[in-house]
């Protein structure tokens, strides 16, 4: 051992005790009389006192000490004279009376510090030294953390955690997949899994009742922002469960995360809202309940007074932000530009100011009277200080763009605190829907979702409108997780995939292996995926997954610390019988 | 929920309850007027009882049952007449009142008991079947309560789960890689790692102190009984710490995994053996010292009196097989041509039979007197009655002949008893090979392993003596794990690279990346990897690793239920800009 003790543990108590530290100079200060390290490793920083009168050797050599040199000392454990009461060590110093370098450092690219000054890039390709700064070691440590307790919570319930391949079988729906050469099988591809969904349900065909597993899983799609090719889940599948069994297991998992890694106590069970609600009230399936602001349909009462935009269109929501009635022409405006953005989608924005005095102003003053514009007010539950802002269209599109108006206004009125945690299932999800290009159903979920017993009948009727046994978890308007019921019953399968319109050769092509596996007792069984890379930055509190992950990829798929992927010997590729072939400029 | 409990839980003390339970049917038996019915699941097996003068037309129907159908029964947990204290639930049954059944199975194509009738190949397309056998159920809750408590354990002493990524960067050395075509970068490929180890650290350089991670690593290599294209190592890494830093922390998990998963307590600490004296007295790295039977080198006693076989041989070794010395002619030339096979590479064996009656038989007396003879008996510290066991030959190949010898009568003697634990470590490995057809030095372990420090002058005179300081955990003669502490200081790295040869370029090459790394303050550092499947194995008292992994391949790693490998489609070929090159015959 290079040390008796790390760097954060030293306090008031251990004074007069000798001790061996190691660890990075963080920053030496050179006082004339003393000189100052502050030494830090993962614990803590400990502050290192040397001594020009004492030791004049040993205080010129620190004074030699360059930023982020490896280095160990020993000395006495001695109270401060000036205390630092935010640190945990900042009682105490260490007077040093040897010194050690480990190791030298060249000067970093970058400073490091809380906030660094590093650009993107440069902190990606010296992704180590990025790592070292607290943020990121922070976000690291409650990853870890995370995954300890999710473990223990699931076994404590009885889960197995299964390692389930890597090198899987490439699977000829859903996104695209990374493959595999094989050297051994040439021309054959082994494929990395997106999910390890088909293995899951294999393992309760197999009786394994609870399965777990936190597990990569990889899509070769074009990166966006919050996508990694390769990201981490939490995978749960049991049997003899319905919907509900699931929804209470995985909220009690996190219940109990929330309690330990955070200390938040959810007492009551998490709403369950049905997909239904949340497009037509929030505009979307994962709702930010940290706020209300609910839609407010007034498509009835605000037509028929001969305001054309009104009158023709198929839907009119309102929004009711509290205490904006003073906005200024210019933030309306801007919100009007907000809602007409292309990706918005909207047509433009009406607004109605209920002044604090009772007055009511609005954009569309010459088509109504205070007394029409009052009932949509009273609709909203608008009082008096409140701004209600609307959008018009055809009805799918309109609900969006107000969702997104919802959002910015949750923004704007700092309503969506990221301190504060609002769970919700989703639930009753449509099992199938209507593609207009190839004029069929898809399966939403994908095509092993149970649909709700009481809409089986539909099958025959209007197969767009089964509800599904699936279910989304939702936390401050982020997709934590999601999954469903499975169907388990040859029948029922059968009629879902006559839905779908698949041949019979289809089927066996696309999941033959599964079905084939059901043939021999399948039992009832649900399961569930979380994104642990998304949980972990939700509890974090930030909005990117890439923090929260030790190595990240860019947004072209590269790492560019290890600069990968990267070109590889002819004789491999002769090996594996693949060639490159030339791209086409 | 399909089930009040499971079929694994009920007893006495639940008479009189009314519970539901779900399951497969294990076996069925029509007693006339009684019909019995096996519920499985994961838990155990509860017995369903059906009254033919009760409930006639519940019992018809259990008669239909048939084998792994699933099952949903309710009905008064009962007394049983005839107890079976084997079983957990032994003592009670279930008198039904009603079935339902939740999927029929067709009859499985192999018998779902402790001892199956099916062949490898068949088991092994049906893994969903075999899975649901006992034996490897227990295995794989071996396995997942193994990776429990090593995740409690290094936890519980400051250690991080850091996930690495899977999508790497191929390296030059080293087994072969599997190789991933990246599309967004054409022509390039990532490598899936056959180890963490650079990545790990890399984390050591970002201050992360104390690493691990449960995880899959890939070597596309010709597979052999005990090896997977993927496989699972428990992988470590600590800075500030010397060899017996990491010796003491792995003993110390090692002792925890035995106390808790098996109740087997050690209280000394594992004995060190310098690898030298494992080859010169067991004739391999990983001795089994589940037994003794030590070599004993007869070279010099054994010379000089004519026998020409002996006298022309640079090493002479003997083991000592206890009690053995009434061997038939039969088992002495077993055991001659078991010393003879290729794979084992001795040219014969002579033997002396030291009589229960004081008598001294051996198959060179026409060489050696009984006095000549009893000094090699005294060597070996033979009592009577035992069977002294002689190769000679080529030293290093006699050692290891003798070596394969030595575990072949460990087996007849039945004293390797996968019920005793005896673990080492070996230590003091040679830092370098020579390879005598590139003429120069290979790193044993790898490059970034340190050298026992009072060796290093030797860099300069002898490398091939230098000792590293590398450490192979043994149990049983199986190698459970090995590490080294790394190379943290430029200038002893630059005499390793020197050592074995290397132009600066090629080190660039090689190793740029982690060597740019370590510029910038890398600390002193060592790890270890222990293989997660071969632990399990021998946890589980298997000789194969195949039966502890969920979804293993077979020797030609394929997937066989799977069926991956398997072609892909050209569209995807062309996404990824590569081709498939017709293969030569």
């Amino acid at each position: 051992m290079y040390r008796t003790n790390t760097c954060g543990e030293l306090n008031l108590s251990h004074v007069g005790k000798n001790v061996t530290l190691s660890g990075w100079v963080q920053r030496a200060r050179d006082l004339g009389g003393m000189t100052f390290v502050d030494l830090r490793d993962r614990y803590g920083i400990t502050q290192l006192a040397f001594n020009m009168d004492k030791n004049a050797e040993l205080c010129l050599e620190a004074r030699k000490l360059g930023r982020e040199y490896v280095i160990q000392v020993s000395g006495l454990v001695a109270e401060r004279e000036s205390k630092n009461l935010k640190m945990p060590t900042g009682e105490i110093e260490i007077i040093v009376d040897s010194l050690k370098v480990l190791n030298t450092a060249d000067v970093p690219p970058f400073t490091i510090e809380d906030v660094s000054d590093g650009g993107d890039e440069l902190r990606m390709k010296y992704r180590y030294l990025d790592l070292r700064r607290n943020p990121l070691k922070q976000n690291l440590m409650l990853r870890h953390r995370l995954a300890q307790e999710v473990r223990r919570y699931l076994d404590s319930k009885n889960f197995m955690e299964i390692e389930t391949p890597v090198l899987m079988k490439s699977t000829p729906e859903g996104a695209r997949d990374f493959v595999v050469p094989s050297r051994m099988n040439q021309g054959q591809f082994y494929a990395l899994p997106q999910s390890p969904q088909t293995l899951k349900q294999i393992l309760m065909v197999a009786g394994y009742d609870r399965y777990f597993q936190i597990v990569k899983c990889f899509r070769d799609e074009d990166l966006r922002a919050d996508r990694q090719p390769e990201f981490t889940q939490i995978d749960c599948e049991m049997s003899f469960v319905d919907r509900d069994d699931i929804i209470e297991t995985i909220e009690g998992l996190m219940k109990y995360l929330f309690k330990t890694v955070k200390n938040i106590e959810f007492k009551d069970a998490f709403p369950l809202m049905p997909y239904s609600e949340a497009m037509n009230f929030y505009g979307c399936d994962k709702p930010d309940l940290r706020f209300d602001m609910r839609f407010v349909d007034i498509t009835s009462i605000a037509k028929g007074k001969g305001f054309g935009v009104f009158d023709n269109a198929e839907y009119i929501g309102a929004i009711c932000a509290k205490g904006c009635s003073e906005y200024s022409r210019k933030e309306l405006d801007a919100l009007t530009d907000f809602v007409k953005k292309p990706q918005i989608g909207g047509s433009g924005l009406v607004y109605v100011k209920y002044g604090a005095d009772g007055s009511i102003k609005s954009s569309v003053d010459k088509f109504y009277t205070p007394e029409d514009i009052t009932v949509w007010l009273n609709a909203a539950k608008a009082e008096k200080g409140d701004l209600l802002l609307i959008v018009c269209g055809p009805k799918e599109k309109t609900l969006k763009a107000l969702g997104e108006l919802r959002l910015e206004m949750g923004n704007r009125l700092g309503l969506r605190n990221p301190d504060v945690f609002v769970p919700l299932w989703v639930v009753d999800f449509p099992l199938l829907e209507w593609d207009e290009e190839s004029k069929r159903y898809f399966a939403m979920h994908h095509p092993f979702t149970a649909p709700v017993d009481e809409d089986v009948p539909l099958f025959d009727t209007d197969p767009g409108k089964i509800r599904a046994k699936a279910y989304d978890l939702v936390i401050n308007g982020v997709e934590i997780g999601g999954g469903s019921v499975r169907i388990h019953s040859k029948d029922l399968q059968s009629k879902m995939f006559n839905a779908m319109g698949y041949t019979q050769e289809e089927v066996d092509y696309q999941f033959g292996f599964l079905l084939n596996a059901f043939r021999y007792g399948a039992p009832p069984h649900a399961g569930l995926a979380l994104g642990f890379d998304r949980l972990t930055s939700m509890f974090a509190g930030l909005d990117s997954i890439r923090d929260v992950i030790a190595f990240p990829k860019n947004n072209a798929g590269r790492d560019v610390m290890l600069d990968a992927p990267s070109v590889i010997r002819d004789e491999q590729l002769k090996e594996l019988g693949i060639a490159v072939v030339a791209k086409k400029e």
